[in-house]
């Protein structure tokens, strides 16, 4: 039977319980191919999360979790699935948060393993709407929104984040316009968000990322609605490069900001923002696109893969818990002692 | 005998008079390949106009000039040559300029008509060498540089606007990093701006248009240089798409703005950048990259060529008449009467 909460509100299955078996959707060959691969085995699941099949920390946990429940199925020695699995990808922390869960239920019981994997597919998927609500509560009517990134039903188990938000709203026939900002340089906004909100026909124009300013200076936009890589206890956000450059542009044209990102997103061990380190990823993915090189050959680039947005700029944060308005040290904890 | 003016401080010739016939550098094909074509009639580098072997406004002008003298070294048909060359890129603005000029000669004489091509290049040179003089003025020691776009000796005659105070101020030992943005959706800052500046040894490093405020932040940036397409008689500046939103994050970040562009480039009759429509591009060239789609079949997207930028975040205007600093309608009005 198929998991009917795989897509929420999404018209699509990033990932999908079948029959005893894993469907993953193939997010290398979107937007241009819809192919769907069947998986009955932790180390083949492994080979798709380490191959980007499925992308998105919280999709790579729920993924992570089926495949660890396939061998428990098939009768395999979950020790080695959760090696395997635990290997794919070593720095997201959802999929280690995920097997642990799994490993957790301290049996090899495949029904209570599958019912485990279900459980946290819906927990994300319900954590999603109750974001998407809360976030849709503070838009107003006829509201035209930027976003960055992807953060929909393909990077979770549904619905989305930031995305879930915009999903929620236009339900609630709130929306008239999204803008995805294309997100040089992995151009996840024209890859996959275009393509996400075309399948659920929500109007949507693709914008480049230097042009939003001037977007924001010539066009009614209210919203610039973003996710979160994590955040700190004061507040601040760290999120695909480019969110700080559309909080700055978004301030100085009097457009409202909002960050969307389940509460496991924060990191209160961290005081602020300035004790992130940013990641620098190679130069290739700036100077070459699709493997065609644009630049010249030995041209230097700078490649950070996030930036950090001080809470000083964001007026709302969406939690599945509920609302964090004008974000700080105070309000934030109080949201996550609830 | 080579115009040794053709390259002013820069390390090669994107256009060249050459024992009585034209050298253009093929920009089509940069910064993969350097592939020299020569022409010997009006009509060959009306096609080279036309195909964007050359680009750049100013160096549009001085090509089509030297293409008319080139028919008159041949005893061709002048008007058909005019007809021909002013029929190549119908928006150019310099090309009607220096054909105008040209033909204001009133004569048929080769050398007459060689002479005045010559003094067109050389007379941009001059002004880019002036400006570029005038804006390293107000440089200080150990500067790092963004600039964004390409406004380079491929542009113009020489040596260039905004490349042409970097390139004056990097001369005086002034400069010691500069950041190119890679500006899409043409990215013109990978493809030329990059090359011009490791032609010449200048250290640059390519940054993604999202990634600038990050940079801003973190690190040390004393100047954001650009070019300009229009500037009206309050000083606001229309230019390439992204400008506007570097100058507002540099506003934000404490950083000092300079526009460089020579007094041609000034319309005084427009009181304000406000009344300057904003065209919009194919949506194609943003969604898809070298014929190679990137967001979905059908996806809309915005493609606005230039922003306006207010006076207000322009610091200095740099132009071959001198410097205008904190450009409003009295500052500009004083420096055009000079």
């Amino acid at each position: 039977m198929s998991a009917s909460h795989g897509s929420a509100n999404a018209s699509f299955h990033a990932i999908e319980w079948h029959h005893q078996s894993l469907r993953l959707l193939d997010q290398r060959v979107l937007p241009h191919e819809h192919k769907v691969h069947e998986y009955t085995t932790a180390s083949a699941v492994a080979d798709a999360i380490r191959d980007m099949v499925v992308r998105g920390a919280p999709a790579i946990g729920i993924a992570a979790a089926y495949g660890y429940a396939l061998d428990a199925l098939a009768g395999r020695d979950l020790q080695a699935a959760y090696k395997v699995l635990a290997e794919s990808r070593p720095t997201a922390v959802n999929l280690f948060w995920a097997l642990e869960r799994m490993a957790g239920i301290g049996s090899d019981d495949p029904h209570a393993l599958v019912a485990e994997a279900r459980r946290i597919h819906e927990e994300d998927i319900a954590a999603n709407l109750a974001m998407g609500q809360f976030g849709a509560s503070v838009i107003g009517e006829n509201a035209v929104i930027y976003t960055h990134c992807n953060t929909g039903a393909l990077a979770t188990g549904g619905h989305g984040t930031a995305l879930g938000v915009i999903r929620s709203a236009y339900a609630d026939n709130k929306v008239t316009q999204v803008y995805a900002g294309e997100t040089r340089p992995w151009l996840q906004g024209a890859r996959l968000t275009a393509w996400e909100l075309m399948q659920d026909n929500i109007p949507v124009s693709l914008v480049c990322d230097g042009a939003a300013a001037q977007l924001f200076k010539r066009e009614k936009v209210d919203w610039v609605i973003v996710g979160a890589d994590r955040i700190t206890a004061n507040g601040d956000v760290a999120n695909k490069i480019g969110t700080y450059s559309l909080a700055v542009l978004a301030k100085h044209h009097g457009i409202n900001v909002m960050v969307v990102a389940p509460t496991t997103t924060f990191d209160p061990s961290l005081a602020s923002g300035d004790d992130i380190p940013i990641e620098q990823r190679p130069q290739e993915e700036v100077t070459s696109l699709f493997g065609h090189p644009v630049a010249p050959a030995g041209c230097k680039a700078i490649n950070p893969s996030f930036d950090v947005t001080p809470a000083g700029l964001i007026d709302v944060i969406a939690t599945e818990k509920g609302l964090i308005m004008q974000p700080d040290a105070e309000s934030v904890a109080l949201l996550l002692a609830r």
